[in-house]
């Protein structure tokens, strides 16, 4: 579905805006509908306030009718496929549509755990965190107090809300939901950027397991031709960048051990800020090398 | 059994000697008994000389028969259980003993094939190897011509002789048979030496198979209260060292990350020179991280 | 004197055209007004190619004949005045009209042996170096043979020309002859840009003897607002950055050391290529430093 | 003149006893009379508590008349000649024999509003300061009341009769009055010790004024010989380490740049405690270097 612009939507009727901004708050386009009286939008900050307000407005009960209406993480809406399209991407994204049988046993009980104490669904943004982050956060949250948590339930849901809206829309402004990763390569051994060092960059389970975002390969100036994640959020988790340093070295002629003292460099860390760039470049020579977050 | 004292060894009579001595060569005692002429040994590489000399005097004849007494690598004398004690222990060292089927169908494999071409045993100082090492040394050697193989086999077997001397023989001056793997953690975020960083140090295979060879933690002055490897070779094989540097910044409060951005930091290097001193060290901050060969 | 642009030059008579360009060429309207039968240029580097095209082919005499047009260095010409105006300032921009007694009489005696072997002025782009750097040139190019010399002394024509193109005409395209010098720095204590740390910028002589180029502070970013160097050929020599490093983090409370470890940190650096972008970044913690020529 | 050793002092009668040591209190002969109670003494560190137990028990009338028998620094007893040799010698160690007219100024104006506010002389063990440090003292220590400053004359006092203790007696304890400095050249280009870097090594004036401690030279473990400063404090200070990093390289072959990036590479550091050890290794490649402080 292309992006409908700012412009288009302020110059729709009320059918025509509901159609477009009807499902980004679950299962509520009176939401939509009372944003509606205040066009037309200066900035798509503005919608998001606009909109946000509604919610903010209607005061508690139907606002806890409105959590309520969310479906659960990996839940019966998931297996049954009554969610909104938007939930049904969003939680694939967090792998949370192909949980092994434990994890659907862990997510069950937690689900169950968190409604019979607050009354209401667990809702997160999953596009902010990698799966482990979730059960993380799930763990965390119920020790919270009801009060905590209505307010948590409506941050996350005016989150997930601001990347609705940040695919539907163009705007000249953005919203603040995208992070970044990228890297950098530097040849501290011949002083200029590394060109042609393979890189593979992980998301890595706490099991060690390894699962591959991506390959890509250094350009001339020593970086990826793109981020290795941009335009969303990076979800919280720990990545691995792998780089293939001693091949790189073996075509420059720079080391005669063999095999050399360096192969691949792994270089783990972790995301803590969805919203953040985290610039993770390395410095190299055959027998050395620095790592940090950068800018 | 504990070492005998060059002394004594001057001391002993040719049975005695030869007691100690005749299997340093893999079923040939006759080395041990030329070598009994020349005592007294001033030192332990004299005696490693005059036993190696024994060797290389004897003739192109002798020497092919004796290297053909060596037993084939992972090969039947292992399984049957007729190889000496000292050949076992090696092959151990090497995890020859715990092969995989299939592995032990390439050993089989390459043996014959080199066998066939050389018409010697394929030899290799195992303790000098970790077991994707000898494989490799297999596939490489496989390529040369017989003359040079020779001159291989015997130098390996001299490789083996000096640490089987090394084992048996207590002297004031030692073979050049030993390297060295250390490491050490700075704290550069409060400038002083890390202390408590939990350590893992593991040999890793192609495959990403890592097997933990020991777990420690770091002193009062950063470093560990023995080398990770030290008093025999270091085996040619790709190995990780992994740093819990996250927890250490967390006792120190040095980080509000969460998770923080640096948890577990990995090091993989390889090593080339068996003999060589590997110091392995890194300068850490809950945000970047140095690491290099030391010295 | 602004800059004309391209379109106006092409659209200029043959007198306006020589009145722009003639004296890019020290002493020698003929070069422009051979250009001028080139018109219209699509491109700088298309009128750069011409003008240097005219001399390439003016034949052997008529190009020595313009090289001896040229002035001395910090010589009787820059002392009466008798230079161009863009020779003065030129020669001004290496410090080549503030010389002291002995300095001058350094020149003096080269230029006199320089003229005495080949025949003609020693001519070097004065902009691309600093003043001991002229001097190493004029050792290393008297050992040179007349031959080398007259092709070099042409090379170094086309340089200044270059440069004197580049500040007469605005074009979409430009000439490679500028350089550039910055830096970053980077905060490893707490993972992120150092804002505020006060910088001098010095060019330093064999002596010693440092000349402040500029004062600046990082920005939020970690890096100056500009660079330290652009839009000119960074001149060939030793230069120096010290950074108040201390004082930054006293204002973070991030060491108790008093005086701290780290007061101010001098990254010292010599330019060889005067077209080359030389980024010179520090990484710092209270306790340790880095720095590398990034890119 | 010879250390005695602390058996011979546990020999001594009185009247060789209080010869050894009547000196290390200033004028204060009482002290090693009140001592010589207390034998044998089983450490160096025994007696030194002895000592100092003596002063301290003496009552704040004694202590203080003790207090007033202190020279001034760089005072009328420095010109006149009426101090001890210990204070001769410990004054010149900070230069305070040298004053410029200024610097001899400036301290006659501390040293008599010292004893305006406080009525005792200033007392520092000079030793443990450079210059420029006991004049920062003086300008803290003017701001303090006189209870705390009488308490910081005895700590003083006792610091350098640690000080004196430590040249004069031998034990197999030492008191802990040692710094040291210490340096290390690792190249990781080619992944070994650097060796043949020279090396100076100045004190540095707030003016910019550097004063050679030494020239040395890195071995093949990259290391100097002998430490840069050992045996004794380090004074507080400011000091730099430049190394020849452009030179060893150019031997090495590894770097085209002409000039080379890195010629002379500067590490200016701040000790503050003179009992530390401040190892300040450099890691380089002709294209980047890293410092920190090590252990």
């Amino acid at each position: 579905m292309a992006p409908v612009t700012l412009d288009e939507l302020n110059r729709m009727d009320r059918n025509g805006f509901v159609a477009v901004l009807g499902e980004v708050f679950e299962h509520a386009p009176w939401v939509a509908e009372t944003a509606f009286a205040a066009r037309p939008f200066s900035s798509l900050n503005a919608l998001y306030q606009a909109m946000t307000d509604a919610v903010r407005d209607a005061g508690a009960e139907p606002q806890m009718a409105f959590i309520r209406l969310h479906p659960d993480l990996a839940g019966k809406a998931a297996r049954e496929g009554t969610m909104t399209a938007d939930s049904k991407l969003e939680q694939a994204s967090a792998g949370l549509d192909r949980l092994s049988e434990d994890e659907f046993a862990a997510f069950h009980r937690l689900n169950n755990a968190y409604r019979e104490k607050f009354g209401i669904p667990f809702i997160v943004s999953v596009r902010r965190h990698g799966k482990e982050s979730i059960l993380r956060q799930f763990e965390q949250r119920l020790r919270n107090d009801p009060a905590t948590e209505r307010d948590t339930a409506l941050d996350e849901i005016f989150r997930i809300v601001a990347l609705r809206l940040d695919l539907r829309v163009a705007a000249p402004d953005r919203l603040k939901v995208h992070g970044r990763v990228s890297t950098h390569v530097l040849d501290t051994h011949r002083g200029s950027p590394a060109e042609g060092v393979a890189i593979e960059f992980y998301e890595m389970a706490s099991s060690g397991n390894a699962r591959l975002i991506l390959r890509t390969m250094t350009n001339a100036d020593g970086r990826t031709d793109r981020p290795l994640i941009a335009e969303q959020p990076v979800p919280i988790a720990t990545y691995e960048l792998r780089f293939a340093v001693g091949e790189y070295f073996e075509r420059q002629r720079a080391t005669t051990a063999d095999p050399p003292f360096l192969g691949v460099v792994p270089i783990r860390f972790a995301v803590a800020e969805p919203e953040g760039h985290y610039h993770v470049p390395i410095l190299i020579t055959p027998w050395s090398y620095s790592t940090y977050r950068g800018s």
